[in-house]
């Protein structure tokens, strides 16, 4: 099953019961994907109009990478489920024998890894879509100026959703060297995304509050 | 049409677009259905595992309490952008004669009071959201702790966004007492939500680093 082929209601009510997946993996997804699809819409509604003529090629441009990105995270919301039904068919494995004990701890681990690079590749999204959304203040529509606020307020709670992700599963992984990786480099996109989120919400508020 | 019975992939293409709505603020009450949704999976996920026993009851009474604000918040996804249409309806009136235009402005008024009242009404079920969350710690299945952060950032996302969108339609309202009451009371509810939802994620962060 396709989750983003569910309704947004069906989804909300899977999410809601007790089957483990999806969760906030898959949620973290989503709201990556709803800060990208606003990022593309607030371009959209600034092309075309009169007065923000000599910003129509920029949003152009920002229009089709938020578009991108919005893309990989809903393919993202369905892989991020895949990783994690896939670490519980790793578990379920018979564990009788040393060979078959053997190949299921190879086989978590397998799924472990996927189960954390799912979350660490949609860190890298979100900063990549906040750095779109910081470009935009400034060169897009201001009757649109909340739902730009809105972008960066879901990319920064995918970022930070997904940085849950990472660790709650890479404590599990056994390459050391792959481990510290995850969580390094897991923690500088964390602070730079959350940087660049809050910096973009502080401004928009505090312009809004002068609307 | 109703949102909710978009698929996924669906309503977030329509955010993408150049259609003025939904945006942000059907955004926000998305994200206030996933957060309650996740705070409501992690007390299924605790209910019947013999280890949390002494909070099953606990667990059975806040997953009611989540659901039905999941519910709410789906129907909020739906309001929100019936309350900005009807906003684009009212502008859209004639303004010949003045009683075309005395009529067109009570029209406008109105149509921007529930702007308002729509993500106002927002932020006060994401602290409601945010509290039941808040009180899960501790009390629910350790495994699904990450999800219970996902709950608070999806929650805490949505009552800031939900923010903007009071603070883009308030400054319309010519009422000048109601203006205040939105301002004022929206800006106590935005702390409160915004303090438990930090405070959770900076607990379960800290719990997931060590984990």
């Amino acid at each position: 099953m396709e989750l983003t082929e569910l309704t947004v209601r069906s989804f909300a009510d899977l999410l809601a019961s007790n089957a483990p997946a999806p969760g906030g993996g898959s949620t973290a997804a989503l709201e990556g994907a709803l800060g990208a699809a606003l990022s593309a819409m607030v371009s959209a509604l600034t092309v075309g109009r009169k007065k923000y003529e000599e910003h129509w090629a920029f949003n152009e441009d920002v229009n089709q990478k938020s578009e991108a990105l919005k893309e990989t995270f809903l393919v993202a919301i369905n892989k991020d489920t895949d990783a994690f039904n896939a670490f519980t068919a790793a578990m379920a494995l018979p564990k009788e024998t040393p060979e078959e004990k053997a190949a299921r701890s190879a086989a978590m681990q397998e799924a472990l890894i996927s189960c954390t690079e799912s979350p660490y590749h949609m860190m890298e999204l979100c900063v990549n879509a906040l750095e779109l959304v910081d470009s935009q203040i400034g060169k897009t529509n201001t009757n649109a100026m909340s739902d730009l606020g809105v972008a960066a307020l879901s990319l920064g709670a995918a970022i930070r959703g997904a940085w849950l992700n990472v660790l709650i599963n890479v404590g599990g992984i056994k390459n050391a060297a792959l481990a510290e990786h995850y969580r390094t480099d897991g923690k500088a996109l964390l602070e730079r995304g959350t940087a660049v989120s809050g910096s973009i919400y502080a401004r928009i508020e505090a312009a809004l509050e002068e609307f």
